[in-house]
């Protein structure tokens, strides 16, 4: 009997199948108590499993019983494959559970299935009752929403002031959400289509009375005389579509520019459980404030965290290049959008389109960081998008390019490389 | 006899009366052998003569005789007048001439009528034979001109080659040029209008295959693959108005760009006695590369040497913002323009003016640099032109400039301030 | 009797008496569920109570029965007082309590009196079990201090390792802490003294093979040819203070350089409840990577959290200026520090003191700003604790001042201002 | 007999035997009028020869004849040879002359032979009685000296005030010389030993009252309260080594610093017949501010023009980093130097060398770019005189680099790499 218990124990090991592991996971790597989130693509060849998880590093496995046992590699920067671990993981047909050692970390590795949401898109009425004014991935989401759904919204103005002049929040930004995406994967691009950027009062606020002092020259800055209790409030007519100061002084009795509502701040959570206030911007995007980011316009943000965590706020009546007061014509808005998801690709950055141009975001420390980024990140997405090479992308960007600089004032600059849709529209999209 | 005439001499000596130096003279002040030249206009009042010369000196006299005794005086920081100097100038209707000490320092001083050239407007012809490849007041004018004057000439390419293809100069932005632009004196402005920029050939080329280092991110560009006898020469199609690869690739075989010839450099003599290589670029102009500096713009410049000496060059087909190949679709070039000119007023850098765009260049070491330059020299035109305060300068700017970065690959840095007519005809014109 | 008990405390209450509210406080103001800690020195002059909070907001109060109303003010920046809210308080002896308005914003205020910790300075051994990569307010304290105690504790390198060669975090800058500063409140000076700060293991390791290509020209950095394999791992001679690469190439085989152990990472939460990578750096000091943060210096922080959260880590055998290798001789470390809390005062930025050199730290997101910074700041410092003028000031600097150049690799560059010690010893220090 | 003679003529000519060309030319090349200068070592072997000239163009030539027939060839990026032309020259045993088409271009070109100065070295008072404002070849050398001479001679202050108190000439660094260094040519590499650069009166300027706009927050600076008549000239006890402010302020009253004197202009005449302003610097020098430029020092200059023509001048009797008033103790100077060549050599930027460091100048339009080439030239240096490949660059730079900012306020930007020189004597320098 013990030898029949025995046999049985044995061989149900040694014959027990692999399930089909093929297929699309989502993993979360625990290194020391921190987790990391990947996608995985495991392709099966004879008994042989190979995918690849971030930062470029490919598992190759074999089964054993119902165990994958992996090898981890990379390749270096002399285009060598290294050894970086090895993982061993029990798996069913939706899960997997195992450890091991990654860069010589212990590591725990658990999967499930990635099932997208297939139902039908659904729209959101969200009316926030509380604002942020932070991008982080450490704020509870107010909304989960899936890719494809839609969420209707409003946003408080720069200081906290909602659509009927109250005060809603601590002034600086704050934000409406975060809107979590299911499925929303770091390695994913969140895709976000703004239907509508719609003022929904007749006032905004330029908080200054002067350019800011880093875009002049400091002796002229120095210099300046400044104008006693000068009124930068705006009057929007936004039947007229255009905009006025409140109380216009003699010179500018018949200044009207016309209104562009735009939102300044649309973001989702950072990398590496990093906060930042509502006032800074990155490759997460935040307080890009530009101006072209307008109704009409799809937003391609990289994910970073899991559900992306999307934020939206700090409307603009309108605002010149550069944000030049410090802020614009601050205001509250009415804002309606729909998200989708592009997985397990990102460019990493910022992107834009709108009817006219295909726009590359470059966010750095400076000026020429931001337009090195910017460039970088237009000349990348051609050699994806376009499958060119690095002679054609020079004549491409050298004969057609074209530059804005969003803004010069806030914590980090935004320089935008942009091409226009029908100098694209010559070059054959590759399947 | 003999003393009766010397009586009458003696007498008329003693009993010189000043002539009337009242009005518009150019001054020539000498220090230490070095010529510095500047408009006086002196007004009287009551025997007393007042004017200002450069760097706001005002120059106080009282007539002894045919003599001015001139005191001279600057405003400081503090706006506190404070002395700089004494000159005793002897003055005829149409010439005066005088010595003294201006900051300490010996100074002898000329002056001339200055008189308008009022003769009929010419066009001239003006074929190159040789060619520059400096901004520099010494070379010798190369056609002598009036304001008002126009000139239909050529330029070669920035290797040096014409219409015909034909080796004509050294490469390195050769220009053509100087011309002599009668009457100007430093601290006018000088108005360029492009009346014709048009290819007058069929092929371009870009010399590079890659964009440069500095636009993008260095590990981006170190990676860079190049591609091995990248041919990236251009064909030109003037009846159509594109341009298409002369040999291209196959994704680029359908690749083409709507032609927009530019003229890369235009500029005058830089301040005191400089020569600068015809690739760089400055408040005298230069090597702008700016892809708006089209048929149809007029451009001012502040004159910085006596005749302004006026070169122009460096033609491009059509060039992307930033000029990211570090240079554009070069090649030769028809030109004409007419010039005129701003007496004793200058913005101090460059402005030009299309259908669309009042635009003020700035050009700095960096992009930072170029950007508070453009703001700044924005800011003082609509200062000095609109009387606009600060507080109204900001509203405008905040809520209307535009920024254009004309190129980032030249040893400055052009970056291009712009506010749209429309925008600025709602505010009223003073007299 | 319980009439005459009742009527005591009616009356008590009817005439209660304010208590005597003079002194330091510690407020908490809450607006939209967002604290804020600021501390209060309250005087009394005749039944008035005057003091001041963050941003130079002004409290005015005059007491109402045991019920303080105070009146908020501000200076705008022309000097004119303005009205910014009010606030009704109660209070006791110990503890106040109130609400009202703070810029349009409803506001709850709280307050505690500060009482300085005056017990004996310990001194605590902590051995860092769990390590951080964020600097951040969110993590829970791993050790509570008082001013005057001292710490004796270690890091593990940037990648992770202990000084026995284990792994013990991800890699990335971990960091020991957090350290809870009682008493300690936005507004405040932490002061760490930097007793010892030691290598206790023998390697070290440099974790590139070429400079960054930050930092140097693109084309060269192009066409650096790379050594495959390169081994870049220093052998420590801590007896002999000395350093060498582990397998030398033939050509460095002698190249032999000195120790000098220091901390690459020091730094306290950041403001606005933000979290950074452990790796970037800021106001809070962070990954400063300068490399005369070595034992001896005494190191000025501002406080931007309650109870400051000090973390320390990354330690470097020796450094280059600019970290030009993206990291320097990365190793674990034995560190002992005494902390210190300077009240109510605050430079806004990184301070620091050796036996030489006054040093403060620019830290910004470009070369140019992080010198804006470094100079403004010493500027700021020379007016405070020397009440030197614009004048003074400019002596000062202008005859005197030396720049490091901390490095030039980090998320934000880091540009140290310093000023020797006597330089400074032959300017009266007022009272 | 006539026969005879033409017989023999044309049979001398037809056999005529190629002299033996071998050795050390410079060659002058002039295409459309422009001339180039460059050196040529010309190598045989069996009837070729061999050599190569700027830019990298290499020559190989057979005789035919008396005639060489050169073939011009280059290696382009992918380290291809190129053809680029071809020369036919005539030679006797001392000149060459002939032309032919480099890069298209029609050429003619002489050469005479290279013969160094043998002669004792000679020492040359030099009293300069016309000061230059100009970097610039175009100015007639004040005095022909040779490699190994030595000129003692004095410069005025920045504002032209000479050791006597007198103007001699207009302000903006007046500069003596130019000097030329006979057998300089385009390429080489101009040695400057500064034997002495001592003050010769009591007195020194700082001509503002505050630090400069650009090296400070804008806000700060625009806030300063500038100090009405601060007066901030110094005077200097040359005995003691001090300096004090002339009218001390009383918080200033005992502040007495060091006297450092230097030299803040020195350099040679641009590249490409340039001509800059003696305020602006560059890879030629110039005003470079740096002040660690003192007695003592060798400097180390690339030559642009024939002749080098040395310029010095701009005395400063200390200097902070930076130069932050804009300017330093300004102050006339005697300076003792001796000039030295080195041919056919060049970094293409200063470097210089002290007692403790070796020191390489970068000079950019901003601080990132100076930076850059800082650290650029420095790996090249070490690269060139040790040997070292690109990791080996990186573990000394990593290690041991040290940064100086030499001046922020000039129009061009300058940053210094250093290295000690008991870093380097630790490297075995390759013969």
């Amino acid at each position: 009997m013990r030898f029949v218990i025995a046999f049985l124990i044995c061989c149900a090991a040694s014959v027990a199948q692999m399930p089909d592991v093929k297929g699309d996971w989502v993993l979360t790597i625990v290194r020391f108590g921190e987790p990391d989130y990947t996608r995985l693509k495991l392709e099966s060849n004879n008994g042989h499993y190979t995918g690849k998880i971030w930062s470029g590093v490919q598992l190759d496995g074999v089964a054993k019983g119902s165990t994958l046992e992996f090898q981890c590699s990379y390749e270096d920067d002399d285009k060598q494959r290294k050894a970086c671990g090895s993982l061993s993981v029990s798996a069913s047909q939706d899960e997997m559970k195992g450890q091991g050692k990654m860069f010589d970390e212990p590591a725990t590795i658990s999967a499930r299935r990635d099932m997208p949401q297939n139902g039908t898109p659904r729209t959101h009425q969200f009316t926030p009752t509380q604002f942020h004014r932070l991008f982080s991935g450490n704020i509870e989401p107010a909304l989960h929403i899936n890719p494809g759904d839609t969420v209707q919204t409003k946003s408080v103005d720069a200081g906290g002031v909602d659509e009927k002049g109250e005060h809603r929040s601590v002034g600086g930004n704050p934000l409406t959400g975060p809107f979590y995406i299911e499925g929303a994967v770091p390695g994913d691009t969140l895709v976000v289509h703004l239907n509508r950027v719609r003022l929904n009062r007749d006032t905004a606020g330029i908080y200054n009375d002067t350019v800011v002092g880093s875009a002049v020259d400091p002796y002229y800055f120095r210099d300046l005389k400044r104008v006693k209790d000068f009124d930068s409030s705006w009057k929007l007519d936004r039947a007229a579509g255009t905009a006025m100061l409140t109380k216009p002084t003699d010179r500018l009795k018949d200044f009207k520019i016309a209104l562009h509502p735009m939102l300044g701040c649309i973001g989702v959570a950072p990398p590496g459980h990093q906060a930042f206030r509502s006032g800074n911007l990155g490759d997460y995007g935040g307080n890009m404030d530009y101006n072209q980011l307008r109704e009409g316009v799809t937003l391609y943000m990289p994910v970073f965290q899991p559900g992306a965590l999307l934020f939206v706020g700090d409307g603009h009546a309108t605002e010149g290049d550069g944000e030049l007061t410090g802020n614009a014509l601050e205001t509250s808005m009415d804002i309606e959008f729909t998200v989708d998801l592009i997985r397990g690709k990102s460019l990493g950055q910022p992107r834009s389109e709108n009817d006219e141009y295909v726009m590359v975001s470059g966010i750095g420390g400076s000026l020429a960081d931001a337009l090195q980024s910017a460039t970088t990140g237009m000349s990348r997405w051609l050699e994806e998008e376009y499958k060119l090479n690095a002679g054609e992308v020079a004549m491409v960007l050298g004969s057609s390019m074209r530059y804005d600089i969003a803004e010069v004032v806030d914590p980090q600059v935004h320089v935008v490389a942009k091409l226009a849709r029908n100098t694209l529209a010559q070059i054959p999209k590759p399947k």
